[in-house]
Parts: C-alpha cells; structure tokens; sequence
C-alpha cells in the first residue's frame, strides 16, 4: 500500500458536503480490519484511538490529527490524471478532492503503517474525521468532544502555499450575515406609491466599506436579489454575505457598521414604513497561536529536522476545522493548521503532486515519532 | 344566453398566456356553430368577420373589436364567487380572469346575438381574439394583418377606473430592459483580485433617476439578481426594469440615460476591466387621440346618448393591444382602448360586477348598430 493508491481510491468515493455516508462507511471499514479502535459520531463522522507505543519515547504526548471527508462539488464521478512529472489534477470537469482527501489518505496510510507495526514508537494518537467542514454548518462541532484526550491537534488544510513548511499563526474570524431590505411594491408606472427596494440597497451599500474595509478585515456582500417583476417597483432585496478579521474588535466595529447602515437607512423620510432585518451567524471565531510557545517551537523543529528552512508562519482569512478546535465551542485542543502541498482548490482546476503526498507522509510520521 | 352565463363559462376555461388552445378551439366551435366565417391565426388568434346589416345604416362603417384571450397567473381552476350585490370574485386563490373575458364574453354575447338576427341593423364587424397580450411579446403581431379592412378598432381593456365611460386618450410607450453590470468574482478575503458587480450596480443607479424620472414617464428596475456565493465577490449582477412616456422624447432621454450611466460606470479606472451590456426591446409604442377629432367626438356621442356625462379622457401608462394597433407594427386601424369595468386586475382579488358586463353589453351594442 502505497499514498498514490490510497488516495487514488478515496478520491474516487464521491463526498460532496452532506453525502458522506459513503466515504465514512469506507473508513470504518479500514479501520475495523485493522482492529483500531473508533467511535461512530454525529453526522458520519469517526474518532479513532491508538494507544502509544513508546519503545523510545520518554514521556507520551497525546496528539490528533483532523482531517474532513467532504468536498466542494462538483465532485461527482471524479477521474484523475496524473502526468509525468507527477501532477495530479482531475479530468477538469469536477474537482480532484485533495483538499482534504490529500491528508485524508496520509492520515489512513499512518494507520495502516501503525497497524502493520511498521513504525516502531509513537505517541498516543486520535484521528478525527469530520463532515460538512466546507459549509456554513460544520459538523465538528456535533463530536463527542469529551472523548478526546488530545492536547494538540494537526490539521493539514492550508491549500495553495508554495512552502510545504507553511503553519497559519492567525486564522480571522468569520460571520456569515443575511439582509432582508423590505420596501413596499407597486406597479411601474405608479412609482410614488412605492418604497424601493433597490433605492434602500442603493443607501444601505453606500453606508458600508465594502472590501478591505479595515486593516486585515474584510467585507462582502456576496449575493444580491430581489424585486418580482420587470414591470414592478421591487418591494424586497436580500443580501447574503460575510465579514472576516484577525481582530475580535474590527468584527465588532464591522457589526456595529452594519446596524449603523440599517439605522441611517430606516432614518430616511422616504424610508419611513420600510424594514430591514440584519441576521449576523457566527460562521467560525479566529484565533492566535503564539508563535513563541514551546507547541510552536517544537513544529519549527520538526520542519527544521526534516531538511525544511523551519516553517513558514501565514495569516489567512479562510476558515478550517482549526478555528473550530481552537474557538470557545470545542476548546480546548490546540490545534495547527497546517498547508497540505495542494493548489486551486475548490475550482476544477485543483492539483497536488505525489511528491507533496509524499511530503505530507514524512511530516506525520515524524509528528507521532518524535514530537 | 345571458352575459352572465357565458361570462362564467370561458371564465373556467384555464387560458393562462401561452396555453391559450382550449379557449381558442371553445370560440371556434362558438363562431362555427353560428355559422359566423373566421381564420385561424398564428398562436391559436382567431379573426371572425361579420357583413353588415343595414337595414337603418346610411352608410356603413367598418368597426373592429379585439380582446385578449388569455390571462395572467394564477389562473387555473377559477372558481366564481357571486355576492347578492352582483359582485363577481374568484376564491381569491386565483385572479377572476375577468381581463379581458369581461369583454370577451360580452363579444361572444354580441356574435351570438348577431347570429340570432336579435340585432336589428349593424356595421360591418370584424371580431379579433388574440393571445399571449399579458407577457412581453403579443402575438396581436402575429395576426395576418392585411385581412383586416377595420378603419376604427374597440377594445375593452382598461381596468381599475371608476367611471366606466372612460376612455384612454393618450398611451405611454413602454420599453422593457435587461443590463448585465459584469466585473470579476474572487474569494471575500482577498477582494482586491475582484472587481465587485455590486459596486457597480451602486455606481450605475446613483447615476439615473429611478421612478417619476421625467414629467409623465417613469424608469424602473424590477429585477436584481447576482452574486455567486456569501464569500465571494460578486462578478455578475443581472437587472431588468423598464421605462415609459408618453413622451417620444422622454423616451429617447431615458434611453440615452441608461447609456451615460454605462459610460460613466465604464470610466472610472477601478471598473476599466468589466464591462456593462444593455439591452432595450421595445414593448409597446404609446399613441395620442387627437379628441378633437370627428371618431372621438362620435364615441363622446355613444357614451352620452346611453345616458354617461360624456367620456372621461385619461392617460395611462399600461399597454394593450390598442397600443400595438396604434403603432407602426400595426398600423393603421385607429383603436380606442376603453373600460371594462373590472377592478384589481392582475391581483387574487380582481373583481367586476354583473351590472358592469351588463353595461359592456350595451355600449358594444350601441357602437355596432349607431356608430
């Protein structure tokens, strides 16, 4: 059993957010013909548990390794193409699945070694397999979280770095936020005894910085529609959209931004009888890792040991199952984000190589061995 | 036969615009069975002709009446509420379709009549069913045009006005848009890669003047959609609205107001690599009657003589087939839209009144046999 082949399979068992049963029931079934020991969880999901084996280990540690069974779509009846150089990509009509499938398959082929005693000490060790990470609703946070032991946890899901070595330091918070804008319809030719729905977007959107609206934070309006008809004053708008930062208080000043907006609008004369609903839905909290802790240092070795020029630190505004772990609803692993050697995820054009899965391999082993 | 009872009848015959066949072959076997010569038109439209009888005729006339066959959604399975006042409704899970079969009926009735030898003495007639009036492209185009000998055209189909002797004297043209404002998508944590459509939908409306834009004509934007995902940029939003005037003039402004927006948009630098499509398809040109002249003072005449304070004039800015008659693409049979005496058209609770078809009945009556 090699990489390639283990993630050839499991990118060919199609999981596209919330059709997991498949690749879930594929991963019971590994493990259970190794005799490792699992827990079925909420949505699909599985924690897996392998006591150390400490031939040459002073003290044990307890570590887990995350990784989610889901895909964006389309990743439907995906077919890989490997080149010589050893890219790999899919046909160009779905995605390939290597994010996440890339250390899922690592996370299994470390399985598979442990079981066959090919590695001959390592630390005690959880494996989390998680669903619907790539939605608004991951479903980590229905784990059993009081089973776990571990206090430090390696999630391979920072796509698209050139450094392999690369480690997120500070993951921005996310909300999610909807807008009911709610005028008053009429027909287009009587436009006076209308409330404009458009004309309420129009005020509302010119009240907020949309973009790069405050240092390392974000805002986005990302879906817009409304009105019912060519021939009809719009009586109704609904946005859809998200504000990210590293920093709690910009997420409050971003929050605050948006019910000022709402209260300048509905403070209009000619919007006086109109509505506007804001719903903001904590998508996931960021976090800081600090990069001087003994957990930190002790990463930068483990890159440092394995040939890297110690690791690359990385802000990103992108969420992972990290922020879960690390935010107040599953504290209180802490938990690295680590990149996963692979590019353009979540567009057809997705590509790992076998030698970035190969990267990836070396790099666990090293973590259960020697951390 | 009374108008109520084929009121009722073609009223439960389901026609919504575009399955108009059932209603179509319904007047068909009507106009057949009375032995009354017609054509089968394009899109299911019949044209029925009637010689004239002119027994009391010094000279005869050659008159049209036209009415639509077809009606807006939701109008499948009506069933009709008769309150002890005559007011006639739906359930009120439907629309009564009362537009146009109020004048529908009250055409047939008059056919019927004719057939029976109940009418003494009238002009020549010629009767046109059309369909698909109640969406973007009326077939009344479609009509094998050069057949008509008309000189003067009727059509009941003026909803919503209390006097029923009201006749429209001036008709706005009404042009019906689409725009497609397309920038660039990117994920919302890196909107500097990005040029944000919503952006420049704020950009391209706060460049017009939405609703009573000029004296007696309106611009409107009915339709907002776009935008990909809540996290990222949007790229594309599509509009679609329409404008209207009685003005030709006012007409021409607008449209070159939609095309400066464009060009504004277009020229601020951080828009320079999107783009911005404008469609325009003309719905209906509007007309003027001039009420001086001798065909509107004879319909003054009608309206008096059945006992009405003359006609009341009104100007409107919803289109008909009258429109479509009056214009180039169907010149030049000078049609008059007039009352129908139905009210909420186009809404669940469209109502009309038996006196009111009573009261169609007896004008059609009166222009056929004295005009």
């Amino acid at each position: 059993m090699n990489i390639l082949e283990i993630f050839t399979t499991i990118v060919q068992i199609d999981s596209e957010s919330g059709n997991e049963e498949k690749i879930s029931v594929f991963i019971q079934n590994f493990l259970a013909q190794r005799n490792i020991e699992f827990s079925q969880e909420k949505e699909f999901q599985i924690i897996a548990k392998i006591p150390a084996k400490n031939k040459n280990i002073s003290e044990i540690k307890k570590l887990m390794f995350c990784a989610h069974m889901d895909t964006v779509s389309p990743g439907k009846n995906i077919e890989i193409i490997i080149d010589k150089n050893g890219k790999i990509t899919s046909s160009g009509n779905t995605i390939l699945g290597a994010d996440n499938k890339a250390s899922l398959a690592n996370m299994l082929l470390l399985i598979d070694k442990i079981s066959k005693n090919e590695i001959e000490n390592h630390h005690q060790l959880e494996f989390v397999f998680t669903t619907k990470e790539e939605i608004d609703e991951p479903a980590v946070y229905k784990l059993n979280i009081e089973s776990l032991q571990s206090e430090l946890g390696f999630i391979f899901d920072k796509a698209n770095e050139e450094n392999i070595n690369t480690v997120v330091s500070v993951a921005s918070s996310i909300s999610d936020f909807t807008v009911e804008l709610k005028g008053k319809g009429a027909h287009a030719s009587t436009p006076e005894r209308a409330i404009n729905a458009l004309e309420m977007l129009i005020s509302f959107v010119s009240e907020l910085k949309l973009g790069n609206c405050y240092p390392n934070s974000t805002l986005n309006i990302g879906v817009i529609n409304g009105g019912e008809a060519t021939n009809t004053v719009p009586s109704v708008i609904h946005l859809a959209g998200d504000f990210r930062s590293e920093s709690p208080e910009y997420m409050k000043k971003i929050e605050e931004d948006l019910r000022r907006a709402q209260m300048k609008v509905l403070s209009a004369k000619k919007f006086k009888d109109a509505n506007i609903d804001i719903n903001i839905i904590i998508y996931c909290k960021g976090y800081t890792h600090n990069v001087n802790s003994p957990a930190f240092k002790n990463l930068e070795k483990i890159y440092s040991q394995l040939g890297y020029d110690g690791i690359k630190v990385l802000k990103t505004q992108s969420g992972s199952d990290a922020s879960c772990f690390m935010n107040h609803r599953l504290n209180v692993i802490e938990t690295f984000c680590l990149n996963d050697g692979c590019f353009e995820v979540h567009t057809v054009k997705e590509w790992t190589t076998i030698e970035n899965l190969e990267k990836l391999q070396e790099i666990m082993q090293k973590i259960v061995k020697y951390w």
